[in-house]
């Protein structure tokens, strides 16, 4: 029996027969001229986008940096956009949290109690009673950062494996069937290695687009033996596919295209 | 010639011959029962806290998750108390980000910036372009993660030396003299072995007090040198060192207590 998130995640790719993720991290610099103004100009963009990506979007994924820059009205943002993606689709807050237990418990009851997001990602550094408050929450999932797509995962991840132990110990504290994984797109062989050590996790993989990782290499190394596993993201490709007045048209065709190329390279969509 | 933050931390320290740090963490369950009403409760109490504590305290540290517990009313706090701070105190937002590049310089607006903190701590899994975006901010100081005062800080860091990894690359990264460390006070192993490798670099330690960090033992692993280099932070055995309507006296004695057992194990205060 799959547990409320697992259930959650694969509700919202029957639903659209997609795993793909539309990242909603907005930047007014790339963002068409009429909707720069905060908040309501951004808004608007983002509700905008989500009604026309949805048929072909699993999940949405807001990284919080994007709407802390604006202090408390960034929040407010954060919490509307949550109320516009549908119930049968992921709401993950991309936030990187993590602190000691007694604190993390704060961020995980800010992040699926006061936000209502289903799932959030998180940053292991401080390991099991730092992660595990988030883990409670049983319905809600964790993607917890792994092997991450940027330079800088060569500073501390790779080296030593870190990445490695890190996905050891989440397939150990995988109790409640609510654990995911951030693997970048851009690092394919981690990726092929901590598949074999999480047959069944679900990855969120970034990186694809702007960042440079290879869809066909993603979906090789990644997917489960179902065809599946995975949230695969894109932010900057779809949400600034134009920056014109077919900004929405362009952002829908970008996820289907997205979609479709996922589609022909998993047998199990 | 000490950067700006290196001053900002030494000009707290001459004036209040402390290595203080109060930990703002303001949780409702343990505050006196007048102030548990969100936010102007919390507000008196913070503001009560910071005047009856500020002759004995260098710096002063709230935690993010507390205040994002209550979503955009919880920035709104931060913002406040941020201005509560004397300009000769330093204030830390304790943040533990850390992101890609682009959305780390939006954390870094976001907290540097927007609501005016001197100085953040920060996660160091993703590496050097998730933590440089806030080092670029010369006038303001980052405390990264090295060995934390928790558990888990033996599930990923102290297994393989990441802490030293961690310490011998921010050592590395350090151009503008404004990054520091986090070192807990449960960890005076550790702390020996980061000293010798960051001689001169500022570490923030919590753990003293509930979490049971000894204070002589940390004082002797972390003292730099000149008999300084670190700001020590307690958080409930100052706020909640009296739950009655002397919660003010005893939050201000508790802190003078530990300026002065601070003082008399060092040589340079």
């Amino acid at each position: 029996m799959d547990s409320v998130f697992m259930q959650k995640i694969q509700r919202a790719v029957d639903a659209t027969g997609s795993l793909v993720c539309v990242g909603l991290d907005l930047d007014p610099e790339k963002m068409p001229e009429r909707f720069r103004s905060f908040p309501d100009g951004f808004a608007d963009f983002a509700k905008a986008i989500i009604e026309a990506t949805v048929d072909a979007a699993a999940a949405y994924k807001p990284n919080a940096a994007f709407y802390e820059r604006y202090g408390a009205e960034g929040w407010r943002l954060l919490e509307r956009i949550r109320e516009w993606i549908p119930d049968d689709r992921v709401a993950i807050c991309d936030a990187k949290r993590g602190d000691i237990g007694n604190t993390s418990r704060m961020y995980a009851q800010a992040i699926f109690e006061t936000l209502g997001y289903d799932a959030v990602t998180l940053s292991p550094y401080m390991g099991r009673d730092s992660l595990a408050p988030f883990f409670e929450f049983s319905a809600h999932g964790s993607f917890v950062l792994c092997a991450t797509s940027n330079p800088g995962a060569d500073d501390f991840q790779t080296p030593r494996g870190l990445h490695l132990d890190v996905a050891r110990k989440c397939v150990e504290w995988n109790t409640k069937e609510n654990i995911g994984l951030v693997v970048g797109a851009t690092r394919t062989d981690c990726m092929t290695e901590v598949r074999k050590l999480t047959p069944d996790m679900p990855f969120l993989v970034p990186g694809i687009g702007a960042q440079g990782g290879d869809l066909e290499a993603v979906l090789k190394a990644g997917l489960n033996a179902g065809g599946g596993g995975m949230l695969i993201n894109a932010s900057r490709s779809i949400l600034y596919a134009s920056t014109g007045d077919d900004f929405a048209e362009a952002a829908a065709a970008e996820t289907i295209r997205m979609r479709d190329m996922i589609r022909a390279g998993s047998r199990g969509l």
